[in-house]
């Protein structure tokens, strides 16, 4: 018997999934909620946070896989000799500061009340102004990797998560000797040894598998402290995905049960690390993130530029692939959004009464409408817009109502609006050189919103798949472990094996994508219209909010 | 002591109100609902209606005032020789097909059965067909009347009202000797004489003071059968709105319990008849009706061509002055799908906890907003556009929002929206050379909804007087009847005793009408963009709706 493990790191908790590589067939699961949640008020000890902050505690990592990994050895009923790999996913740029032998800052008693301290989490967001500063300098050196980033640099990335610090607290970046992924580090502690990965690397640290990482001419203009980050506080030393990055130590295997030598993959994003799971083998194969918001990703074999989406690495999930990045900011957001803030209470007094949640009492009634009888045009951008337009300050647009408009009418538009967003991005893949075949779809909202597939495959007049695993993260990184033990050649070769993907998959209604394409026509035009500098009025209302807000 | 009255008969009830001339004091109101209401989908009688019927049975306006004239006169306790007149204003164009002698055919065997028999009302909608007839026939020969109706043919007029009998039921065209305003209906039972009010006959009827009716040329080419429609069975005896009208004749005495020679006014459109009440005098006061919908008037002493207004009608209001009618289709319509449509339970229960209506608990909260905090622009076409757009096809719009866009964040931005239409149509006034100084509202929302007022003021930067009294049209239909007894020597006169204006008007918060500037450029963009062709998006998503809907 051989098995691998895939632990999943998210946002609040972390799971894990046991596979049986023999069979393919997931054994058992576990989870483990991080108690410290994510701390963006308070620190745990009370020390007031700045706003945009969103810290973890890296304590709570190490618990889960103390707490999960022997769980599921023991509810499977297996010889831990049996494991032969691990993989770990994790969310990414998640970083914290550490000493020379991986002991983060924050666990020393001079540094527990200082924020910079501990993991920022991929969604502290109070580094813009640092990111912006990143992005004006790379276009006035004309920067060559800018455009790999659509043009843009986040705030969510290492760089300006680094800055803040400096800037801040500049005894952390001092005390400091490497800023690392979340997820690089928890392997380091697993297996005594650091490593730093490609992926993480690539779409949040502006590392290039050709040209490694920004010059240090770039750095030092930027700010002079700076002149030798990369190489010293943030390791030059990147591994690609498909190797096998350390073997388990004696104080992993105390820590986690499993045994000494076991094989560990590289950490991986969580999302990318679902591509193994929906058996998708090489270029041209889209796999849809589809949860609270979105992502797309798919692979080329040669480079193509490709504007306004988030990041193109090399090796970035399969290695010599080009692996594209774009992203919905907003999806499933919208959703909660409408149901806690438009929902009438009868609605919600029926869907009670039928002891249904309000989601499944809107979608039935949704249902039952025609494609473009309600006469709405939703713009998907309640949180800005990532790709293609990559613009944090639009918003949200519903064009169409009437006094005879409902709340079922309006919930569609807004499923049908972010399978339009889905649609722009698909079509701006293609017009860069890229085709898109068939759709993979992961994630929470893929797995239970039928309505909404429905509307993808129509919107899209394309084939959707969907994984047939309720973890498909922690599922694909499964893989990426096997292949760190050797048991698979290649990712691609695991992902034929591993990838599980639900017998029916969504066919395009033909007549209603007809339909749909008109409307599509429509929310392109108005798309354009408010995203690409036509009307700016999103931009102005911003500024006037802001000015106007006490 | 002299009294008038004033008959004030609405879409589904009629009230009633005595003013003591000497004091102007409002002495008593009575009500009454019509028993039939509004038949739009049966007849009383069970005969099934087409869409977009709405008919009244014209005997609910005889029972009318046989129970609130004794009511009025009994519970003020005077003596009814001292009600020297009495006027009626009524909803236009609602028109009813006649026997010589005054009969309505549905209150006739052979008729009553027939749809076409009875009260068309005003808002009776299914001869949109013969309006576009009309309208295209005048684009055609040119007609110069056409500018005075801002270029298009209302399908609640008086002629599409009559060819829809035509063609659909002719026989009841051919046994009609006269259609008739059941306004002028009702004074012709009152008094036995038939007159025909300049009011109604120049915005719903296409007359005109200096050239009279559509010329017979134009009506034979319309449909030869109604070459001569105009002088038979539409009467071309049209009286000023200042004159006596008729007086009570025996019958009429015996019906309402007023002295026989009573004078009565010539009939006047209910919205039109509140001038009066507001103290208006003459030209360049703007009267507000503020509702369901909206009504702008305004006079001038000399004509102008205002385009996207519902008509022009010299003597419409006051004697000598051209009078301009303009409107919003949806007013307080919007906030009332918002608060069935969009509110969430939470907020619904916090409401009944408080013991206060839906719409005063948002409003509560939307007061504490600061103009612009929201980032949210409306536009206010959930039932189209009548001013200036003057277009049905267009619909609603919300722009701006985000995840963390409240409720009554929406409801202000729809209060916004009706105050930015209604500055559309005064900015166009002034476009067109007719100065709009103050502002006088009245209605049902101007009377309570408080903040809308301070919105409206804030937004057009001009100070807003509320009329006095909840009957403000009954009570300016007092000063038309006051006039017809000769009591004020012209309505002017009547206007300054009777009229009553709240000792605290609405007066413009500056800083706000700064802010308001900049968001009404957005609004005014946006109109602009989405109304005048630009992008017909609106028009294309009810074409795709009208064919999907099923």
């Amino acid at each position: 018997m051989k098995y691998s493990i895939g632990l999943d790191f998210g946002t609040l908790s972390a799971r894990a999934v046991l596979v049986d590589l023999e069979s393919s067939r997931e054994v058992c699961h576990s989870a483990y909620e991080y108690p410290h949640g994510v701390m963006s008020t308070n620190l745990h000890s009370g020390e007031p946070l700045p706003d945009g902050f969103a810290l973890q505690h890296p304590r709570d990592y190490l618990d889960a896989i103390a707490n999960m990994i022997p769980a599921i050895i023991s509810m499977a009923g297996i010889d831990s000799r049996d494991i032969i790999g691990v993989g770990v996913d994790f969310t990414s740029c998640s970083i914290l500061p550490v000493r020379a032998d991986g002991t983060p800052l924050c666990f020393e008693a001079e540094f527990k009340n200082e924020p910079h301290a501990y993991v920022k989490l991929w969604k502290h967001h109070s580094a813009q102004p640092y990111a912006d500063k990143i992005t004006q300098l790379a276009e006035l050196r004309s920067e060559p990797w800018l455009k790999r980033y659509g043009g843009k640099i986040s705030s969510e990335w290492m760089l300006p998560k680094i800055m803040e610090t400096l800037d801040k607290a500049p005894h952390v970046f001092e005390n400091a000797v490497r800023f690392i992924e979340a997820g690089d580090w928890l392997i380091w502690m697993m297996t005594g040894t650091e490593t730093h990965n490609a992926c993480m690397a690539g779409y949040k640290a502006l590392w290039n598998k050709r040209e490694g990482f920004p010059s240090r001419e770039f750095m030092s203009q930027l700010d002079p402290r700076l002149d030798s980050l990369f190489g010293t506080k943030v390791s030059d030393n990147i591994i690609p995905l498909s190797i096998k990055a350390a073997e388990i130590s004696e104080h992993g295997a105390r820590l986690t049960g499993l045994t000494l030598g076991t094989a560990v993959a590289p950490a991986v994003i969580d999302a990318h690390a679902a591509s193994p799971a929906a058996g998708i083998t090489g270029a041209g194969q889209m796999l849809l993130i589809i949860g609270t918001s979105g992502c797309n990703l798919i692979m080329s074999e040669a480079e193509h530029n490709v504007d306004g989406i988030c990041g193109t690495v090399e090796d970035g999930v399969y290695p010599d692939l080009f692996a594209y990045e774009a992203g919905q900011t907003c999806l499933g957001d919208h959703f909660d959004w409408f149901v806690k803030k438009c929902v009438p209470a009868n609605y919600t007094i029926e869907a009670q009464k039928q002891g249904i949640s309000i989601h499944k009492y809107l979608r039935e009634k949704a249902k039952k409408l025609s494609v473009g009888e309600s006469g709405l045009i939703c713009l998907d951008w309640w949180n800005g817009n990532r790709s293609i337009l990559d613009d944090a300050d639009l918003s949200g647009v519903i064009i169409g109502l009437d006094l005879r408009t409902t709340p079922e009418q309006i919930y569609r538009a807004l499923l049908e609006s972010v399978a339009f967003g889905a649609k722009v991005i698909i079509d701006h893949f293609e017009k860069c050189g890229i085709p898109v075949g068939e759709l993979f779809a992961a994630g929470g909202i893929a797995q239970k919103d039928e309505l909404l597939m429905q509307i993808y495959a129509d919107v899209t007049g394309r084939t959707i798949h969907i994984v047939d695993s309720a973890e498909a993260t922690a599922l694909g990184t499964c893989v990426y472990g096997a292949c760190a033990a050797g048991y698979y050649r290649s990712l691609a070769e695991g992902a034929k094996a591993i990838g599980k993907l639900r017998s029916t998959p969504f066919v395009p209604n033909m007549e209603n994508h007809k339909i749909y394409n008109l409307l599509f026509a429509e929310y392109k035009k108005l798309h354009d219209y408010f995203g690409t500098g036509e009307n700016n009025v999103m931009k102005r209302l911003k500024e006037i909010k802001n000015t106007q807000r006490i």
